[in-house]
Order: structure tokens, then C-alpha cells, then sequence
């Protein structure tokens, strides 16, 4: 499947100057949902995956079906205040300020082999606190699977020690 | 499977007297997520689903695997600011003030055929609001899923002229 086809492209959002790459329409059809789902199940499928990790809320869209697929368990890192057992914290830089992010502390056992799932590779900088999250929660970073890479914010130079595969790529 | 053995309970969270049920010890193991998904599939199978919708962020990890595995598509339903194409938009009451939804404007067909999932039905607002963004964007709702039913609430009698099915109820 041709991926970009399916992708809106949404100018000024969220903000002026921004070419925001929207996923709903890709998934908004049978069709587009399972393809990009297979896709990264396919380069998973041999890499004995326990656990997949997504950040919210994108990161659910295309991690909760991943694992399924693989037949693996599911584990969410969320904001501050919404998971209600004994978390493990983070806090990142964004382009102004921090952010904090939060995994559940027995989520993952030691040694679990963990690919983490988002919808799209920016910067890097929150799924680099993801992968410090799992880390620390005693997993190992087997791999990093995005639907869309902006290539030109150069997310993969921060994350260069993993396994890092795009779907898609745009140069803008 | 015996759902309420893998659903975990957190005494007063998020606040004093609550005791929340926490679904991510279900669905951190490929069984527990495996099992729930496919007992809703089993549910809606026959049918006739064109889309299902939920709302974030925990509408997203049971909808769309849900989707998934039934072949058709997802649409998100979003606190304001989040989608980035034009929206409909809901305001519903809470126990204390007003809350908004969003859905995309030309994410349903006229008359496609919806299944509205979600984790937990407890008072019922929340999926009466996002029910109304179905039909206002010209679908219809043949199905609410639910993982959690918290049976005081009454979220049911909310929503009667809807097919309600949930996995387990809670009388607290």
C-alpha cells in the first residue's frame, strides 16, 4: 500500500507553519488500518517481542493492535495523573519547557524484550523518554516502529543505539 | 477467560473513595488483551460493522485492535485542539461543570453502520455525547462495547435505546 495516499497532509496545525501528517484518514478505513498494522508486524515478527509500549494517545492506535496481532501484552506510558498504580516518572525537553511522562513500576519484567510504538517520529525527544521509562522498568529497547518519520528533525540521530524503522518518510 | 481476575482494583483513585478498576494488568499479557478484544469481536461479528469509534484515551486500546480484527476502520473522538481537520463538536454535563468531544466532520459515511467502544461504562455521559457525534456526522450506532460495567451508575438507563453489551460488571 501506498501509505502517503492514505495520509492527509493538514497545513498550520496545530500551529502556523506546521504541515501536520494525519493519520485518521489512513486509519479510518479497513483497509489502511490493517496495512499499517501488518506492516509493522511484519518487521517485528521475528525479533521474539514480550511486550509492545505506546505513549498516549497515538501511540495506542497503532501499538494496542500491533500487540495483538503479535499476541503480546500491552503497556501504556501516559501523562502525569492517569495511571492509577505505583508509576516511574521522566521528565523530557520539548522545543519550549518540559513535559513528564509515567510508566505503571511492574509493567514490565527484567529482561522483556519491548518494542515501543508511536504514530510519528519528530524530534525524538518523547520516545527517547520512553525508552529511558522502559529502561528503567527493566526492559530492553528491541525496536522503534513509526508510521511516519520527519526526517529533516532528525529524531533518528537521538535515538542512533536502536532499532528504528518508519513506514513512511517526509522530507517536510 | 475471567476477566475480573485480571482487572486490577486501586482503592481511591483517582480521588478519596474511589476504586477504580484498572485495566492494564489485562491487558499488559497477550492473553488478558487477546481475550477481551476477541469477546467483542465475537459480539459485533455478525453485525455488519462499518467503523468502530472511540474516544481517547482508553477508547482507543480495546477500538481499535476491535477494528482490526473485524477489518474495518477506526475513528477517534477527541477532547477539542487535538484533531486536525474540521470537526463536529459535543458539550455534555459532568458531575461537576461541562465537558467537549470532537469528531472528524467527514469521518463517517451517511448511514455506515457503527460500533462506539470504550473501557468503562459508568454514568454513561461520556458515550451518550459521543453517540450524538456519531449520529450528527450521519451514522448509525448499532453497538456499544464495553470492557467495565459499573452497574450503580445507571449508565445503561442513559443510554437505552442503544444495544449495550460489556464484558464484566462491578455493583461497585
Amino acid at each position: 500500500m501506498d501509505f502517503k495516499e492514505k495520509i492527509g497532509i493538514i497545513e498550520n496545525f496545530p500551529k502556523e507553519g506546521i504541515s501536520f501528517k494525519d493519520i485518521t484518514t489512513l486509519i479510518g478505513e479497513g483497509e489502511g488500518l490493517r496495512a499499517s498494522v501488518d506492516a509493522i508486524v511484519e518487521h517485528l515478527k521475528d525479533k521474539n517481542i514480550d511486550l509492545v509500549v505506546g505513549p498516549e494517545a497515538r501511540g495506542f492506535i497503532f501499538g494496542v493492535p500491533v500487540a495483538y496481532a503479535l499476541g503480546c501484552g500491552f503497556v501504556p506510558v501516559r501523562k502525569p495523573g492517569k495511571l492509577p498504580g505505583e508509576t516511574l516518572s521522566i521528565d523530557y525537553s520539548l522545543e519550549y519547557g518540559t513535559d513528564s511522562l509515567q510508566i505503571h513500576k511492574n509493567s514490565i519484567k527484567k529482561g522483556q524484550r519491548v518494542a515501543i510504538i508511536d504514530d510519528l517520529l519528530a524530534t525524538g525527544g518523547t520516545i527517547e523518554a520512553v525508552a529511558k521509562l522502559v529502561e528503567l522498568a527493566g526492559g530492553e529497547v528491541v525496536s522503534m516502529d513509526f508510521v511516519i518519520e520527519l526526517t529533516e528533525l532528525n529524531g533518528k540521530d537521538k535515538l542512533e543505539k536502536y532499532d528504528v524503522m518508519s513506514l513512511v518518510k517526509y522530507d517536510i
